[in-house]
């Protein structure tokens, strides 16, 4: 990848919803190599000199993400292709925190008790050559995925922050450079969107925000026509993945196993039954989040059990 | 109510989200009594002739509600009161049946297994006078609510088949003739939406699929101006209540006490811990749904607590 | 029911658990109605005086039942039927309270976050004969119940706070005088218990404490041979009922559904799949409690519609 | 460790329940090494022969247990110290299978629905020193790991299905040789059990059966004296681990989180939010068991991070 790769800036607005009610920003080919161009979960507002979160982020206006972007020749029924090139960082530092009422081990709006908040804090941490400097005696290596990337569902538009059946806010850290990510198409063109990436992260995304950083990712788009899939997948060197979302953490985790073994099955000879005996033997799952309107649970088939 | 009640047809098409982006099909005046046409569930499509629901509906064209209906005034942070006159059934029959995976006693696509779906079945059921035949040794009365009701949310279009904050597809049995249902407004004129009006229904609607009908329901429409809430409340001759839905019940229910409890606070003169322990002695909870994309637990505090 | 109903009286150490391993506190015949002492969930042991919940009661030492009573002639595969014919409280007060890091609105042991806990509160409440003194301007009905009844496993012994397929902690209201409550029997001769009484409850027993008060139950136990339940079923005047116990709330309710399904299928002529139908329509579900190591769920059908 | 090892035999019948109320079978020094004999979970009658898994296994005789092994000078408040040194198959194949209305994607007994239960199926799959044949084209690696262990409860018998804070049937892999798991104690000597060793095992058991070996567990007793804990504990080469179980897997989670920045709290200098944040960014979290009763998760803090 030269110089020539086109750079994708957002010129208007930042989308707060996974939609198809947006305004496309640009068409890509397929094939084609972008360098797409995100600001962070809080649209690079939270500084050092800011007091509150709640100061500079209002709720739904959350996880601005760059989009969409028309895919030529996407069509509903097909299955949009996604390699994640690289993810560099566009700033010097990661941002992290604590926001009231909203982590993994803290009461949420969506589940509420009476009790106070946390205590709200705010990390601001610079990024060097050998990672993100935690404090003075940890530094967290550079692991960088998009915490957000998906496509518009065909008539819904859902806040940004959620990750479901068309990608969205899904926090794995498995769609990271050198995985293919796949997308079930719902509109002409596909529109896709990404933002939130992170510079690492570790599984649930447990206080809520991971290492966020400003980033430029560079994807290359693929597409298989007439080939339907139910919720993403992701394909790396060493994997068949599936994420699945919902909530409790159960039901996000049956969502992907099931979706894994209907892909064994329908592409790769097995009946569904071995599948699922395989699986309970070699299949992995790894925790997304627990801490986003829906939960995310990564089924992992390790590819060279295919045959 | 007379003759000279407004009647509300959707002329164009029904809207199958909750959303900002539907044309409005007509505008109403703060203190207004109109009658509002829905069509069932299904758009009226299921009938004795149709084999399966598969060949009729297809995801997310399921749930057609009317509207959306402006109301005039309706500001952000205002509340909305809809106070339930009348339903009234346009039809000689209720329709019911089992969806394939949709249902509280079997997987479904939200919580998938690898089993077999339940056999599908429909069931055809006439309304009269007495209420409604299941068959021949039992008729159900006819306690007609609406399924689902709420305004639009601010950014997002979510399907009719989810209740939220918003309102929406709550299913409960409370939206009925004779209280009153009140909703946040997000949007200016609130953008009001109804449909999904149900003949009876027991605790959960527990096969996903109530007593179905179309219908003509009568409302009046009122406004608390800067009068802010986070979740649907019911107000009954007996009873104040909050709707909640999440997943899973848990969630629902928790949403729908904390609510109460801050409604008790913030008008009745409640100190919030007080308020806890009278629920928990007097408090009482009712399923609305365990079925559809988020399930709905009404929580209810009797008026004659008050003071 | 005159003078001379034998009174039976906890000699020894209550009992923290339902179990096997407890020795017999006395026999009792079929058909014979008895009355049973039971102190309150605290042991009696939280009055005025104390400061804190910990001071007085420690894991696993709580909710002492009275027991075990052994029916003669019951063996596994029988049920037990308890007719509840009376509740008095022994005490002139009911307690109640907030004990830290328990209870449906705050973060449990079971459920942890990094919040502190709510304030530890105490309400110490004059019984009288118009019901309990919730404060100067409520009083609350006495509707008394058995918050925890049931039998021993085949080799388990559970703490007596949870509820689960042999009874225990189900803090349903329907355990109350007029209904019958029937039991599974694992061991010879059942080995009853009982405890924890209140004077009254909201849905859900919201914050962990109903109206606790020691008090006399009385008890006619009747048998029926060679019937086998799953779950604990609850007769009364109009409705056919199942407890369900489990986590979260959707899988205690399923369970209920599912019990009460079999139950019309075996006994009264019902094809599940059309007991499912009626259910959807007609069927009821109470909660029981949202707060125990197990959440119970009453689902109902009202007799009326048995044919 | 030579032919000097004590060799373990479970001379009368194996426990079903983590209790305090078995004989025990004999008593350990601490520092000493022994090595255990256990049978596979279905007491070794799982064969080829066998038509129905109901034919020879009854609920609540599952899991065979060997133990109580009383650890010398262990007391309540105490933690005991279970070095795994190794784990042998006693047998050259494994066994697994599906179990009806037991597993990951089948409804089951404590969250049933009204579908047929998925065929039942068995594999009896030889072991090399390759592995485990699955089938003609895969080996799955010998990586064992014993399935269920713990200690007594202090007054409670739970059935050895059931994973909780005492340990039992926690299904996750880091219950293997190099590692060291730590318990409560809650009786005088510990009354510590082991059994249902498995070859190799998925994240998440999924089936509900991983590949079932008997096998000879060699193991050093330790024993930090006055030092308490909450929830089983393990330490490996590169991390500090926590066992949570619960319902759903997010309270298993969460039980598991809050218990491990507990310990880095106590143990290692942190301020609680302080370790949350890190967790937030290199916690990791391995799903144990989601067919159990309860369901297990190992949230993993990486030692390089200890500072």
């Amino acid at each position: 990848m030269g110089t020539e790769i086109r750079q994708i800036h957002q010129e208007g607005p930042y989308c707060y919803t996974y939609s198809p009610f947006h305004t496309p920003i640009t068409t890509v080919e397929v094939g084609e190599t972008v360098c797409i161009h995100t600001v962070d979960a809080f649209e690079n507002k939270m500084t050092p000199e800011v007091e509150h979160f709640s100061d500079v982020c209002t709720y739904p206006f959350l996880n601005p993400q760059t989009g969409p972007i028309v895919v030529k020749g996407a069509e509903p029924g097909d299955t949009l292709v996604v390699k994640i090139e690289s993810i560099e960082p566009t700033r010097d530092h990661a941002v992290t925190g604590l926001v009231p009422y909203f982590g993994g081990l803290t009461s949420t709006k969506p589940d509420p008790t009476l009790q106070d908040a946390l205590e709200e804090q705010w990390l601001f941490l610079p990024i060097d050559d050998d990672g993100v400097r935690f404090d003075d005696q940890r530094t967290i290596p550079y692991e960088p995925f998009m915490g957000t990337m998906g496509v518009a569902p065909k008539i819904e538009a859902v806040n940004a922050l959620t990750p479901d059946y068309y990608g969205g806010n899904m926090d794995c850290v498995e769609t990271r450079p050198g995985n293919e990510v796949w997308f079930p198409v719902f509109v002409e063109g596909a529109h896709f969107f990404t933002g939130d990436a992170h510079a690492s992260q570790g599984d649930g995304e447990l206080t809520g925000v991971a290492l966020e950083i400003p980033a430029k990712v560079t994807v290359t788009f693929g597409l298989k026509k007439g080939y339907e899939i139910q919720w993403p997948r992701i394909v790396s060197e060493d994997f068949l993945m599936v994420a699945g979302s919902g909530r409790p953490l159960d039901a996000a985790a049956r969502i992907a196993w099931v979706e894994l073994i209907n892909w064994l099955a329908a592409d790769h000879g097995f009946d569904p039954l071995q599948a699922y005996h395989l699986l309970g033997q070699v299949g992995q799952m790894r925790l997304g989040n627990m801490v986003d309107p829906k939960y995310t649970m990564v089924a992992k088939f390790p590819r060279k059990y295919l045959s």
